[in-house]
């Protein structure tokens, strides 16, 4: 199966590299970061980069394509190579997906249009103006198109899509050799969880529209 | 804080990225990814390259040292340039982590004589023969000493440093910001919640000790 993540420069690597570590785990899977141009795409806080092994025009028809987050993938918002990629892309993929800010991207190529969707929760009413109906989940099917909330959430978008895939047995195989038994020490992760400072901080960070 | 990950060819990208995506937003965080030959590394799927900036000689002293699993970490457990680096690393390190297999590395470099420590489950047992003591927690704490279960748990290691090390809001902040609400489709993460067919699969495709 032929899976693209498309990455660039300022990218936020977890949103890649959480479906990355499940979907590569699919048998059969044959899993390509891709970009605009290949080679080394820093991420957005600088300190690692992510190799592209191919560009655009090497993998036009995945099965499944990925759209990752981080502020890096603004300019794609109204880049018509990658936005055109997508569009062609998704006309033969079995899956299109997104998390965190990706779905901006999809929203951008008008696959969002009349489409349940989500986004990290900064942004989420952000897909409006793409003709999107936002949801607060963490991941979201609306036919073929799925997308994810804010960065981490891409494990649970992956290991759904695992599921949906190849069944639920493989996807439960890749989630205990991922050893995926989440504990995280605070119950802090979503904002109706959260104190409403750090909410309005975690705003002013994301410099959200 | 000067923190550094140690990264090498076939590392499990998620190992690494995971508490990478916490780490690099703990205020004054100075990140970096280093490997006994800085360059591109490949990791176990041969899908992705994570980019090491630095050599060992350049970050001698790190506050915080992480050695993250994947099969390509075997060569170090008898790699004196690795195993010294790390040595003298720990001497002066406030905190001294591992994720999945990386604690094999800190066992062979003598860092868990006596101490309580984790890996992922399949290879936990095999810390005895480094004087360790293993622990069935996702995260295990004995002194400076840090290790986390399986792949994704790191996630959940570098949140609990995270709060030891800038307190608990910045850490819940982070977590808000990362949205880490986990929800996976399955409860499958752990021997002891997948049926003993997959547990077997898992052992027999990690090639365990």
């Amino acid at each position: 199966m032929r899976i693209a993540i498309l990455i660039f420069d300022q990218l936020t690597a977890l949103d890649a590299v959480g479906p990355y570590e499940v979907l590569s785990r699919l048998p059969g899977a044959d899993l390509r970061f891709v970009a605009k141009e290949p080679g080394a795409k820093r991420t957005d806080t600088g300190a690692l980069a992510l190799s592209a092994d191919l560009g655009l025009a090497d993998l036009p028809d995945p099965e499944i394509v990925l759209v990752p987050g981080g502020e890096g993938n603004r300019p794609l918002l109204g880049d018509d190579e990658v936005l055109d990629w997508l569009r062609s892309a998704h006309e033969t993929s079995a899956w299109t997906t997104s998390v965190c800010t990706g779905s901006l991207v999809l929203g951008a190529a008008g696959l969002l249009e009349g489409k349940r969707a989500t986004s990290h929760w900064v942004y989420r009413e952000a897909l409006r103006a793409y003709g999107a109906e936002p949801v607060d989940a963490r991941v979201v099917e609306d036919g073929k198109v799925v997308t994810a909330a804010g960065v981490s959430s891409g494990i649970d978008m992956a290991l759904t899509l695992a599921a949906r895939v190849a069944g639920d047995d493989v996807a439960k195989a890749i989630q205990l050799g991922i050893e995926y038994d989440p504990d995280p020490p605070f119950d802090a992760g979503a904002p109706h969880k959260a104190t409403p400072e750090l909410v309005e901080l975690i705003r002013s960070l994301e410099n959200a529209p």
